[in-house]
């Protein structure tokens, strides 16, 4: 029987041979995943189940939502995973100011490779479907599950394929990519499936291409993204990790529920309009249209922060200035970006510019901090949601796009395209 | 009649020849500043009083407690100073992160200069006293009064003189100098007095130290702290502003409650336990008792977040590495001193010893953000408060100090002093 790369995944960690859609499964966890928000909540259950976690290298607790810590209460829950993971002896916890933002610190240290089967109490986590690993993300029940047993059960998706050709035209990134797929096939375009990525276009897609789009793939409802790897991945993993990785690919006449073909090099910067990722608009709809001012920018989080991402917005504010209306928050995802940042000289560029320039956190994206709006306002964000309320007040509009999009926007002082911003 | 330095700079601006200790008189205000707390509270006694600011110029608006904006309330606050800035056409708005935190702005923008009298809606604005300008915290009522008429009341204060001698050792700086000072007086040794420093040891000390000095002066309950005009203090000004100043001196016979000498070479590192900034134990007192181990390290704030500041923190965390118990929060007090940081290699080695480096604010000063801490956890912090619940739960305690103990004590992970840091 024929399989996608994403079964045949689950298949091995099952311990089967094959699985098909629809088949419930217990499949071994390689990683297992939880933050400052969904950690507190999971160790009460955890502690129903079990004295130890099943393996100390193998789970992974990142204080990165509300942290430097905001409040007491993020400071009592970054205790609690704090105590947990010292007493458990944990391997990978994540320290405030040391680390990062869980789905860019991971992959930037070797935690996720190819091949692995991952959950992470997070919805973001399918971020490591880039890396060729099933990944995605799971409530606080099942994540104590894993933390106890280093198992889960899953139903086996299915998939959708999409053959991705040609290349993608400069100021254009994979957050327009998956932002354009998610405007095509809507924020359930993809329920409880696997988004399969595949064809010629693929090597034409850079690592942080490719994490971007993985990392949104929940929002169209899919259960995992995945690429195949290629040399690229393999680069990328033989300078990240130690891990011993294995690659999958999908049969050829693996079933897919549907095939989508996507031309990268008809792709333009497009922006989600509120309140969700699926409201899709293109630069060209948007220039034809009556300009829409913000008073704030942001350019980070797991989907964003990465320093292609920082380096690409840099490039745009190099020796400009931010308008007099708009603050812009700048956050890289991770301490090692940061200081690339300072050592590549994109820091400097940012503060010169206006920004702020944060220490690594997901900042406002969940309305944790580092920029929540008040009433009326409205944001230019990297960031993966938009839906109502989601960066602070409900009357306040939050418009995702690209960081290059962002860049020209933050200078412009309304959404504007990166194409004419003139760097 | 003989005049203290204050006393003649209040009498300047009531247009009298002379006032005296107790007198009340109505005082002209060079400038009136609020926050992104106590801004929003005048607004709406503003508005009972005035249509306009007495002086668009005049009155500064910095939004710096809970920014970038932390939460919802937060947001709105800074919006409706925002909002009330640009209705009033104000010169000097703070945007965040564009700016810094109030007490290091002003003086950095030249807004604040010798002879001046200023009003600010935050308690430490007797900062600028070290520019030798009378500069005091006043309610939200008073500021509001200010800003509408540009006058405000005041009982004239009498005064305690120190007589600063000798010159600091290394790894001593201003912060030791005042917690020194008030663990002497107590921390209403000076209530409603002004602190006007004196003497030979003046001249040691840099512009940065008097800030520090200064800053603290309401920890001992003073209505003011003030430095002579020097050199030191005229390069200053001319570096950074371009208004007139006036320049002021104490009569030789003025009158004073208290004359206290105190010998700045005799000062050692000096840490003020909780919860009070007079609870002040010597370095020599803290190598002789039991290590106090800590969870968190604080660099910044009004107090402690300058360039020289930073200097000395990176200087003693260079090429070493904070301590796996510790997070460290390192927060430059402006935009200038973090790009600053930048250039000179300093953000670079607090990312690398393991530092959180963050966009300028107040922080976890006031228990906003950026490292608030929970229960029982220790605090290491640079910032001018360690009252009960000031950074977080009320079983938290924080011990204040200088950048070179905060620094040295991030690398120990207890309370550890800096000249046997060896750097």
């Amino acid at each position: 029987m024929s399989m996608t790369m994403t079964q045949k995944i689950l298949a091995d960690h099952a311990g089967l041979k094959e699985v098909s859609a629809g088949q419930l499964i217990e499949a071994k966890l390689d990683v297992v995943m939880a933050n400052d928000i969904t950690g507190p909540m999971a160790l009460p259950i955890f502690k129903q189940m079990a004295d130890h976690v099943f393996d100390k290298d193998k789970v992974v607790l990142v204080p990165d939502h509300f942290t430097p810590n905001k409040d007491m209460k993020s400071a009592e829950n970054s205790k609690a995973i704090r105590e947990f993971s010292r007493e458990q002896c944990l391997t990978h916890y994540m320290e405030q100011g040391k680390c990062g933002v869980e789905h860019a610190i991971l992959p930037e240290q070797g935690i996720v490779v190819a091949g692995e089967c991952i959950i992470g109490a997070d919805s973001h986590t399918c971020t490591y479907g880039a890396l060729g690993a099933f990944s995605t993300g799971v409530g606080t029940t099942d994540i104590a599950t894993g933390m106890a047993t280093g198992e889960l059960w899953f139903k086996v998706p299915s998939a959708i394929k999409f053959v991705l050709k040609g290349e993608l035209q400069p100021y254009v990134s994979g957050k327009d990519v998956i932002l354009h797929i998610i405007g095509r096939i809507g924020v359930d375009g993809a329920l409880y499936k696997s988004m399969e990525f595949t064809g010629d276009g693929v090597a034409s897609l850079t690592m942080d291409d490719r994490f971007t789009i993985c990392n949104m793939a929940i929002e169209a409802g899919a259960k995992n993204g995945i690429f195949p790897v290629d040399e690229i991945t393999r680069e990328y993993m033989q300078k990240h990790s130690k891990k011993v990785y294995k690659e999958y690919q999908a049969d050829e006449d693996a079933e897919y529920d549907e095939v989508i073909e996507i031309d990268l090099s008809k792709i333009t910067p497009t922006v989600a309009f509120p309140h969700l990722p699926g409201n899709a608009h293109t630069m060209e709809e948007i220039n034809e249209s009556e300009k829409i001012y913000i008073d704030q920018v942001v350019i980070g989080s797991c989907t964003n922060g990465r320093l292609s991402d920082l380096r690409k917005a840099a490039q745009i504010l190099k020796g400009k200035k931010v308008a007099d209306t708009v603050r812009v928050m700048v956050i890289p995802a991770t301490q090692k970006i940061f200081v690339e940042c300072i050592r590549e000289g994109l820091a400097e560029i940012f503060v010169e510019a206006g920004c702020a320039f944060n220490t690594p956190s997901c900042g406002p994206c969940m309305g944790g901090h580092m920029g929540v709006m008040a009433k009326g306002e409205k944001c230019v964000s990297t960031t993966n949601r938009n839906f109502v309320g989601r960066m602070g007040d409900t009357e306040a509009l939050i418009y995702l796009a690209s960081p290059e999009v962002a860049a020209a926007s933050a200078i412009a002082g309304y959404i504007a395209d990166p194409r004419k911003a003139g760097n």
